[in-house]
């Protein structure tokens, strides 16, 4: 571990608020919040590199096209933030994910790891690579659960 | 992001121990270390509205009320904390739920944002109010899965 | 708590680092990552006092026999670190965890609390102790579900 500074634990607290503000927009549907997060030519890599963008309006594209059709929770976890000289940084963290596809009716349970790097611009730590590897993921018929319900959805229209 | 000092990096510490705190003795049913999180004229709206106290005893009578017919697992992610001058500040926090109502026999199971505010007394980051938007909720009978057994509860007798 | 110093957060920061080296190594069965997180005389009491181990080697030896059969994702919240004098701590943590046990085909999921001490040897924090009880754990038998399928595992052989 390096010498510990003010200016190192201030990047680490920076670094891990724009990973929950990233995630934070994602699951409340927030683009113009997510765009904030990343540097225009950063990289995404989601499960495993079969989903592998490169550039931040690819990386929007793909999540405006992804997100409208489920309901999504990320949580993420066990932040291990190396830090490289005044502008670098990558880091692993573990991801908890649930899924709840609203037009197939599944349920997408899962977790993975996460590898991360990032770059500090005028001040600003942004996103420069994300992406994950599974530890493993499940889905099952959200159906065949006859007495499960959907209770409340942030992004469904109030029901009546 | 404010000038980084060892007193805002000890402060953001202290706030994100007292939000632990405060879930661990909700989760093991302490309600005299609940009582401590608060101050005495705290508010906090639990799902998102539905239920809404004003004073830490009417937070800590709805709570008694509440939390024994229940099993839960309360776990909070993702702190973007501001500290707004000497005593004061504000977070947002994600919410992974899981509860098991013993009497109804159903399982719980959501994610929410925080949205949180703190308070500085006699040098103890206390809890001014608490309160929380789901992005969903979903629940299901324990009884429909057959094989689904509750093999350990901390809060139930032991078994002979 | 105790003056805020760069030491101590940097003390924060390297217990919390080694717990999620810990978890992360366990999760993806990378023992000889397990062992450099222990000292020699480490103790675990996994499962309340169920699994009690003495030593890195038993402890080791304990995890060999038991992760080759299962799919763990293990996640820590809530870290409560309390540093006592210059190389020793303790810490209370809240986990959640979920089991896919391949051979019964049962998925077990769970929340407990960890009550953790360490130590630090030649500038590098390791565990002493480590030891939990859950607030509850359940358990049910996949094949009930029949849509139920698991899509990825990253210690299975890929599929043909």
């Amino acid at each position: 571990m390096i010498e510990p500074t003010l200016q190192w634990l201030a990047d680490l607290e920076a670094i891990k608020r724009l990973k929950y503000k990233y995630i934070r927009c994602v699951d409340s549907k927030h683009y113009e919040g997510i765009a904030e997060c990343f540097i225009q030519d950063a990289t995404a890599t989601y499960e495993g590199g079969k989903h592998s963008l490169a550039g931040r309006d690819a990386i929007l594209d793909f999540l405006r096209r992804s997100l409208p059709a489920v309901v999504t929770a990320h949580h993420v976890h066990h932040p291990e933030i190396e830090i490289a000289g005044a502008a670098t940084a990558k880091a692993t963290w573990a991801l908890e994910d649930y899924v709840i596809d609203l037009k197939s009716n599944y349920s997408l349970h899962g977790a993975a790891f996460y590898e991360d790097e990032y770059v500090k611009i005028y001040g600003q730590w942004k996103i420069k690579h994300t992406g994950f590897k599974r530890i493993y993921w499940e889905r099952w018929n959200r159906t065949e659960l006859k007495s499960l319900q959907l209770m409340e959805n942030m992004h469904a229209p109030p029901r009546k």
